[in-house]
């Protein structure tokens, strides 16, 4: 695979990847959305399908990893040399946010009304007198659509979860070659991929809302840094950790456990 | 691909696409209907589903465009000739508004018994006392049933919103033939597209309710035009270019995208 | 194909259509079910997945009409022989038959608890002094588990919504062999229609509930009316030759269309 | 197939399919969880999921049973020889055991939230005075995310509905190889089989949570009982042999059928 087709995949790929995904965040949080509350159920077959047409669109070209921890797990797999890895990062993570500004364009009106509405931006404050210990720090109100969050904040627990998921995520990747496809990620492929992390959505998600995907987090979240978001709040550095470390544990275990046990 | 292909797979396709797909809205719009009020995932697999009955209809006939601008980057990817551009439009155009048509032929009864009912049609004078600036002019009370409207009327906005989502599609499906399946939308390249527009929609369609296809919007409006429905309201005639001229942008732009990046 | 495929598959293929089917409308309607009030989705769905288990169970033996409207559309555009269809529809309509007692044994519990509830069943007298004249008599109030019925009662009108939404079920049944499969209704052919079941009923279900198979509608119809339930009410026999001559009319007209037009 | 594909392949492939199974009840459940009260839909589309994802990644190596009905039924088929079986059930009794142990890992801030949680502790003692003779005792506030249990207990009726949903799973699973794919899982045979699970839920799941599944009830409830969770309430062990005896007919009955008329 040339260097071109790994920029060029991986790089447009993750960026439709993070644009519907973080768009279907912003269709179920914004106000003035005609998605607004669709529920959670809307929230993960919207990644999943996002995965689909990311991975879809870029699997012929740079065989779609759009995943730190996928293109990990690969090169400990044997399938990805470890010299093409710091390429798909960088592509992956300029995709991302490329990705996240997108959903900026498209749901600009409705970030901006969203973030001028005082019941929105008003809630803040009202709430500050009841602070619960063990939740997550105040984020900012539109974070959410960028980044992942807790909700239980406690280190080792965010990055058990994020590890569990991840690896489940890899390995249903690394075992694609053992099944009657020949290897590389064709349609189908794509498409079981897609319902997997509709699944990890539904039934892992619940803790720390599935990164799953470093890029998937830090991207968006030098996003929201960088908008000119009016009264957009912080973009909670202090927890940006956990869904890069946890991600790339779950992709480095999966690896080790497909050498191991399915080789 | 012979002319009587062409006309005929595009018409029955794209009727059927409307008939569906108009058909879901007025599933959960109008009263006395058991699907009323089945929410926004009701909404959206109702069209993706609309969108693969038929593509799966009409693939193996004129390959199932169904949509101006997949026609358009088509034709400028080379995968559909300049000189067969027109004849897909037009028959495209008459299927959506036969679909059109047909949405009303199945919910008559509901048609009648919502638009003559006192409390869906008084509320239009009850509201006239509040009207909020930035919101769209109040359109009939089922032209949601047969067009796209936006939460916020700004038509560069909507014009964008329009675009990006519109490329996403047919980025998506140019870049079939990259996949394991050849050219030609095949059987499983109608539920990946499906499913891509499922994805659409619950990602990118909170804010104009996703048109991303010229015909679906303007055949339907034409109907609603001239349809006797009592109490209908406008046809919000003001509106009618944005989703003729975003998809139309985006599906020239997925087709430059492609020859540059992937081609 | 011999007779006995067909009766095998037809009949076992039917029962599961009806066992699912029936059962997914026993699951949101019965009370002291887990999935009480699961919603429309969960409806459409649910049938959609019980066409997808018959089909594929049936596919290989019979091929998997499971629908006298499937089986005339068929004979008509060539792909059955007419010497078999009788045999196809009595094994169709004693598999629905047979299906229908199985909802019965699956939730036979919850439909004494529900049958004895006074709330459930005292309604009908509370509600008999205002009948609204255009509404549907009062059905039972568990035929809705075994049968369709309209929201709006209009002969013209309901036969007029399931020809319609037969013909679009059976035209993309007989356009399969179109695409690159082939023909027979092999795995994939068994999504895709599911799916388009899925899609029919979100779209076009309202008015009717989407019978658009006679054996559907009529053998648990029959069950309905045979059952020693307590408080069962009537079998709404009235109604019941909508759901047979609508798709009747259906499936022969999408076997004209295919003739003409796709042949 | 070797003793240690079938165990590595049974082991791992159960307990991905008992960590998003009992996963998607936790997320649904427990306090704190981002996807509480998602609903049936997203319940029966987790476990669906839960279903691809192990056979999926475990098709390729042992064949993907991940549960003793089916298991029983391919012994009965011919499909897998006798001598198998043991090692089949012990390795997914065991991978079973582990997902519920990986389930509480990824939850573990939730559980812990939950059962210190007045509001839902406190509810046992409140409602010990009016209790409902045919309901089930009260099982622990977070049994549910393990095992099943019925709505209305009578162990007749809960086994007949056991047995009549598992019949639908394994006759599915043994059609497959008269369709076009051959014998074994393969992925689309693993797509569909998942599919048909979402039906089984949604259908047959009303009564007794559709175990449809020996170990699926039996591990995570073993698990129950041994892990030290606070105020975690009994196991309901007098259920216990519904959802194995239950199964274990059905999938033997299923077997018997397909030699009877499909073979």
């Amino acid at each position: 695979m040339s260097s071109s087709d790994i920029f060029i995949g991986e790089t447009i790929g993750t960026a439709i990847l993070i644009l519907l995904g973080g768009g279907v965040c912003a269709a179920v949080t914004l106000k003035r959305s005609k998605a607004r509350n669709a529920g959670w159920l809307a929230i993960t077959f919207g990644w999943g399908f996002a995965v689909l047409t990311g991975a879809y669109l870029a699997g012929g070209v740079s065989g779609a990893h759009l995943n730190p921890a996928v293109t990990l797990g690969l090169a400990i797999q044997g399938g990805t040399a470890w010299g093409d890895v710091p390429l798909y990062l960088a592509s992956q993570l300029l995709g991302a946010m490329i990705g996240a500004v997108l959903v900026y364009a498209v749901y600009y009106g409705q970030f901006h009304a969203h973030l001028t509405d005082p019941e929105i931006v008003g809630t803040k404050s009202a709430d500050e007198g009841m602070v619960d210990q063990t939740a997550a720090p105040k984020a900012g109100p539109v974070l959410g659509i960028f980044s992942t969050g807790p909700e239980i904040r406690n280190g080792v627990q965010n990055v058990v979860t994020e590890i569990i998921a991840t690896v489940v995520l890899v390995l249903a990747i690394l075992t694609q070659g053992l099944n009657n496809e020949g290897n590389g990620l064709g349609t189908l492929g794509a498409l079981i991929t897609a319902l997997v992390v509709v699944g990890i959505g539904l039934s892992l998600g619940g803790p720390t809302g599935y990164a799953i995907n470093p890029v998937r987090d830090l991207g968006p979240r030098i996003v929201h840094a960088v908008l000119p978001l009016p009264n957009k709040g912080g973009s909670d550095w202090g927890y940006a950790w956990v869904p890069i470390v946890g991600p790339l544990i779950g992709g480095a275990l999966a690896g080790g456990l497909y050498n191991l046990a399915f080789a």
